[in-house]
């Protein structure tokens, strides 16, 4: 069996990156969507394996330590991270994973899986990404000053990723995304064993 | 309008590259074929313009001397190479250019134009190459194992390249070049410039 391609996807908030991802997830039941992990109490209404995997901090730590964390961060006294075991069985059963992750756990896992394919969703501008902000009128203008900071920050690392697909069109950015996917699979890099087995004797 | 993508496509000979680029350009009259320069003379039934641009010693020398050939290589005596303008030009008209190239002169573009998309064209094993060389019986079979040698040199080289296609199922074949020359312009190579403007103040 062919194992599974690991896709790393990376957008800035109000990006439309969770809608363009649960579409995805939709039209194939075959891609496996990566749970992260967190040390934080769960919220109201979130479900443990669905939203995040909720681990006390000393089973984390034991994960870090053994290295079981594709990536990990602290954030505000909690650790969130990507547990690898479940990843890692996904992709030996010949399913496709999805990490969703922001830029520095991206980078984090660039290094770690060389052959993930990695596809950062762009906004048409900065602009429209404040306009779009602005017209959920759910935020006060500080905030989304800071978001629309925080996304230069992350698009200025949009040049590390393999793919960029601008989310300008809902439906068109799904269908480039979904093409870069499939494409994605002929990449020289997914494909040494490929090559090895291509070239052995007659 | 957006500028054109450039293409390298190779493959080992006896690999199908010709059906499979014919099947391409005939679907798609927006993709342009870069013809070769070389300096040896025209043969029977061979087309200036179409099969090659005939040009002498002295206008080739010179091209190579001002910069003008993109890649070139002496054979027998005689040049062949792929000339710049040409290719330049209809890039910069928005149109896609496939140069079909051997390895050498391949990774020589790569260098000269690191955008360009690289696809290395597989046969599904070196056994089967050399089947399918036996069974066209035009050759005798010093000349097959001589290609077969050849054969397994460039596809040692296949790893420089940005993705592999192999060659089992015709259709199927075009079909994933087709797919992966599309999904290549997200490439994030190609995509520098819509980077930059997406990051233009608001």
């Amino acid at each position: 069996m062919n194992r599974g391609t690991l896709y790393i996807i990376s957008a800035p908030s109000g990006t439309g990156k969770s809608t363009i991802l649960s579409e995805i997830l939709r039209a194939d039941p075959n891609i496996h969507f990566s749970v992260s992990a967190t040390t934080r109490a769960p919220r109201e209404g979130e479900t443990d394996g669905v939203d995040y995997c909720f681990l006390s901090k000393e089973r984390f730590k034991e994960l870090i330590d053994t290295g079981g964390m594709l990536e990990y961060a602290e954030f505000c006294g909690n650790f969130y991270g990507t547990p690898r075991q479940p990843v890692y069985d996904k992709l030996n059963a010949g399913k496709d994973v999805i990490l969703e992750i922001e830029t520095v756990g991206a980078k984090k896992v660039m290094s770690a899986c060389p052959e993930a394919v990695s596809i950062f969703i762009l906004p048409p501008s900065l602009k429209t990404l404040k306009d779009r902000l602005v017209s959920r009128n759910t935020d006060p203008i500080e905030v989304i000053e800071r978001r629309v900071a925080e996304a230069e920050r992350e698009i200025n690392l949009a040049q590390n990723y393999d793919y960029v697909v601008v989310n300008d069109d809902l439906d068109a950015a799904v269908s480039e995304v979904k093409s870069v996917m499939k494409a994605a699979k002929k990449m020289t890099k997914l494909n040494h064993d490929l090559i090895k087995g291509v070239l052995e004797k007659c």
